[in-house]
């Protein structure tokens, strides 16, 4: 039943995706000297408390399904105004009891109304396009190497962003698991009534064109499998097809009990910097042309338990 | 029912991912004078019977899943010896009744034998690495934008590759759908007993790791959608949660009734060229900011139904 040797070895990085990661404390050799550079679990396993950062209730979303809860962070350093909106939707219970109702392979799921009619009590229907901002207050984590579609990548508080100096105005990116506000035509026509997550390959062609406004930090795994829609652009054909939302709350207002309480590797740390290089040059043993390179999508942020007091996290 | 005229508006193009790209004789506007660039659709419904090849049955093989049917295309100008090691494999029933029995979030789906036992027959078990060839004899349709991880991207034969010139090397690309030998940590130690396919963000960091020898061209929502394992590296840790494999044939062994005839654009065409330009500027009303960049990874090659006798396919 066990794998065979050769199975995992695809991947030997503990901490792939957006699973959460799998710490070992101890699992840096302490006593014998080091020549060889770190692996982004070794880097992982010597990190310190104050390299993580724990989610605030008030800016986490969980979206229930069937299968689970996903949980999402939202980013009001770049959407505040769809960021509210979503929180006043959220508030008001208007995605309980809608649908996942559309997911195109290699591209999104997306949820919402299907009618588009449902009231939005005290939040709004439209929200102003936030597809850009300016880059000044932005501290930005930069990559050195070359992105295909911006001048500057890098990441701003565990999101990843793409930044253009020339013009001193900075974007999220549309990297797998990024939460976004569906629109029409009309640029100022989103909201956040219809949101839909990335489960392919970035479409970066819709950066700079379209809300962002968060990431998903666990339970991607949840959406990433919906059974594609047959319709066009991947809508479902037959409501029956559709998932149910149990309901889409913010981790604030669920009971404390009640909460998943993670806490994300912080991106503004020489930790954070050392993890970047460790997946730049992969040195698992696996590996023998380690590509030297990094995308900014390529970059898991890595998640885990929120630990108790500063101590390490309970391995699981 | 019909979904809000918000939903479908994410992504307008018709010839979205791997899907069958649904072509509508007639769609380009032939009277009026043409003052805007051409979509990707518009560039498709203009093209001839000579921009299209039909698939090679010899080079085509066809795995068989309880869900239906995934289509994919091997490519023995990069790995030759792989990929005769494959239709080996497959002619002798290798696949037939294992199972897929890892499916890594944002990753991989692989499939082959758990205990690595089954005898191989006429095939061999294990194969010389592949992971790169000479540039030399390739006719490349480069792309102009940079690239993060190489030193020029483009296709060869529908594939995405990737080259150095400086050295005068040439691989395969770690793209979604793309179809690799899972290896130990010996670089020879591949040969196709196991297989994966790339559901995820481009990993680009196995290329030049990993033989890759063909890309799944039909069917790829019914892998992409696989429950995630809960073990290390997504493997499943029950043997009841695997999918099993109905067999894994080659098209030229399957009936010429019961095979899936389709077609693929050719990427050394002057209308691949127009469809990358319209991929890379999305003129679509719905975009604002054409991204002006292209990733090599960003380009879904499209499929349709073969034509009949070099006559428009039937919209379907």
């Amino acid at each position: 039943m066990s794998p065979p040797l050769r199975a995992p070895s695809i991947r030997p990085a503990a901490c792939a995706g957006l699973a959460l990661a799998l710490l070992l404390p101890g699992a840096t050799p302490a006593a014998e000297p080091r020549t060889k550079p770190l692996t982004g679990a070794e880097v992982l396993a010597a990190s310190t408390a104050a390299d993580w950062r724990a989610l605030d209730p008030a800016n986490t979303l969980y979206l229930e399904l069937p299968a689970g809860r996903v949980v999402i962070e939202l980013a009001p350093q770049f959407a505040p105004h769809h960021v509210a909106n979503v929180q006043a939707l959220a508030r008001g219970h208007y995605f309980d009891g809608l649908w996942i109702m559309r997911a195109q392979d290699n591209y999104v799921v997306q949820w919402g109304d299907p009618d588009g009619k449902k009231p939005v009590g005290a939040a709004h229907r439209t929200v102003g396009a936030e597809f850009e901002r300016t880059l000044r207050g932005l501290s930005v984590a930069r990559l050195a190497d070359p992105d295909t579609y911006a001048p500057e990548v890098g990441f701003v508080d565990t999101f990843p962003v793409a930044a253009d100096p020339a013009i001193g105005r900075a974007w999220l990116v549309h990297c797998y698991g990024m939460l976004g506000a569906g629109r029409d035509n009309d640029v100022d026509s989103g909201g956040g009534t219809e949101l839909y997550v990335v489960i392919g390959q970035a479409p970066r062609h819709l950066d700079r064109n379209v809300t962002l406004l968060g990431r998903v930090v666990s339970g991607m795994e949840l959406l990433s499998v919906m059974p594609r829609g047959s319709g066009t652009l991947g809508f479902y054909e037959h409501a029956e097809q559709r998932t149910p939302i149990k309901s889409l709350q913010l981790a604030a207002d669920v009971p404390a009990a009640q909460r998943t309480e993670l806490e994300v590797l912080r991106t503004d740390t020489p930790t954070f910097l050392s993890f970047v290089e460790a997946r730049r040059s992969r040195h698992e043993e696996w590996f023998k042309v380690p590509a030297g390179r990094l995308d900014v999508c390529n970059v898991p942020i890595p998640v885990r338990p929120r630990s108790n007091g500063g101590a390490k996290a309970t391995p699981k």
